[in-house]
């Protein structure tokens, strides 16, 4: 049975056998089998053609033997159907074309209707469950409203934020008026994922950390506190962000049974943090998977040994898995936490 | 007398009347008076040549009514006698042609003698502080160990540090020379512009917040805390880092009268953290310079109410000034400051 899976189990914070653990990006590049589809199809063609985006998702399943798959696909998807011009060039990350910087620009955007809209994602995640048969969840996820308002409005990688910021010090009801674009489709999109077959949602957010505490709250917030409120109920929800080690309180009162959290804190002290009432995501280092293996084992026993056997850790990097990870290390990885955890 | 500076009794914990400020990067591009030298000469001859790099210092110093001058310079400099060649790119950031990877590459890199191999800083101090004439206290500084080595083992700009990490984690003996060796050119290099001149320095080691808390106390700490160690005794020091929420308590442990922060944190939240032992310094996000009027000075108002007037409050940016930041903007924070701290 599904609910009684490990994983889910120890997103509702009820006792394991073991602690669970699933790797963000863990259908990517660093594997040899995702390489040999990437040589031939580009990025997004990869993530439209239902039967590439199931066999993505499941390459890693099997090999690494993880706890969970996660539907391969990307954050941005939704933004396309919204009038988003996306481009995937290799190495420097998604570039949009027609930035969204003026109100009538983001007056202009659409709300999607996923099943219209996204009807290959929806097959993707069909597909996957049948193959995995009720053996293993299943993750949707969606990008968190400041993530996505950023990345439309910048245009493309940034360090600053600067555009971002500026519109919302300066233009304060259309940043809203995004932000609650934003939320709708994302909360539309996760639904339409949690009817299609998944058995639990990851919300990333992953630029707040570039926010002071009280701009958080001001301006995201809300908006990532309504999607949690909308999504379909029973439905186990993840709340991630990096650099946000500060904000960990604030991304606990928006939602979420279990907070992400990256490598910048210890995760002991960061679920303490949280007085223990939500579970706990995290916290490996993806550079540590370069390592050599004993101490990349000894960092397992240390981040295990400060979650101290309570329910509710569901072990995972700190932010994806890079390009060039050795596989054998995150093969090692999974069994070790496996082995570590036995209760 | 220099001595009483509301800058330097504040790094001391001694109440002052209002609240100091300076600026990280206050002479910097955003001023028309920098990028008129800068139409003329490289970055790294506005380093280089004292009469220079001493008006650069001077140029905000009466037109922004800061509490301190720092002195025009840059953390990279001490690098390029010990044999690493340096070029600064317009846009791009540094870039070193001889990244230091291996044993060798550690080993041949030379400790140097201030005095010798960087006259023009200590010279540019010298000149400053002849014309501030005691009336204004001039910091000083450079790069923390880790982000040096950081610097010289990835040779460019990175996200991840994996080259960086890869040192530490598979040949911790030379990584530890690594840190040794920098940290002795660090320790020379602030104590000539101590005795050429400088009231206090501040140590950059910017880019600790990559690290979890664990690698940071294994493989950092001991050298900042031997940097601080080791600096002439009675001159505050300030310890600076971004993204390092989590790592402040490490930082107090390994040194600094005041610690720095960005931010990403609540500034009160981090002082409480500290358990108000240290003076703290911060915390503006640097975006907030391009907001209009009311919502930067509501904000330097919650800076200072979360501050609660206790002693040993630095006002300052979370990180340096940004290119294109209005500099009425910035005047305006600098009395905005004085006025609204008076006590």
């Amino acid at each position: 049975m599904l609910e009684n899976s490990v994983f889910l189990r120890a997103c509702r914070k009820e006792p394991t056998e073991y602690t669970p653990i699933w790797l963000m990006r863990q259908a990517g590049r660093y594997l040899k089998e995702y390489r040999n589809i990437r040589k031939k199809f580009d990025f997004l063609t990869m993530c439209k053609i239902p039967d590439l985006a199931a066999e993505i998702t499941l390459q890693p399943v099997e090999q690494l033997g993880v706890d969970a798959a996660i539907i391969f696909s990307d954050i941005l998807l939704p933004l396309e159907k919204m009038g988003i011009r996306l481009e995937y060039s290799q190495g420097d990350g998604p570039k949009i074309h027609n930035p969204v910087r003026t109100e009538k620009e983001i007056e202009s955007l659409r709300i999607i209707e996923p099943e219209e809209d996204l009807p290959f994602v929806l097959e993707a995640i069909k597909k996957v469950s049948k193959e995995l048969n009720g053996k293993l969840p299943l993750i949707g996820f969606a990008g968190g409203p400041f993530t996505m308002a950023s990345y439309i409005i910048e245009g493309s990688h940034t360090r600053n934020f600067i555009k971002t910021k500026k519109l919302m010090y300066h233009n304060s009801d259309y940043w809203h008026l995004l932000m609650k674009k934003l939320s709708e489709v994302t909360v539309r999109y996760l639904n339409a994922q949690i009817r299609s077959g998944v058995q639990a949602i990851q919300l990333f957010d992953s630029w707040i950390g570039y926010l002071n505490p009280k701009d958080y709250a001001d301006f995201v917030l809300p908006h990532s506190n309504y999607v949690f409120s909308e999504i379909e109920k029973g439905i186990p929800t993840i709340h991630f962000a990096t650099g946000s080690s500060a904000l960990l309180k604030l991304m606990q009162k928006a939602g979420g049974n279990v907070i992400g959290i990256d490598w910048r804190i210890d995760l002991g002290e960061a679920w303490k943090h949280l007085e223990y009432k939500v579970g706990i995501q995290g916290n490996l280092d993806p550079v540590t998977l370069f390592a050599p293996l004993p101490i990349l084992k000894n960092r397992i026993k240390e981040i295990l040994a400060s979650a101290d056997n309570r329910n509710g850790h569901i072990f995972n990097l700190g932010h994806g898995i890079l390009p060039r990870t050795p596989v054998k290390n995150v093969i090692a990885l999974v069994e070790t936490v496996h082995e570590f955890s036995q209760r």
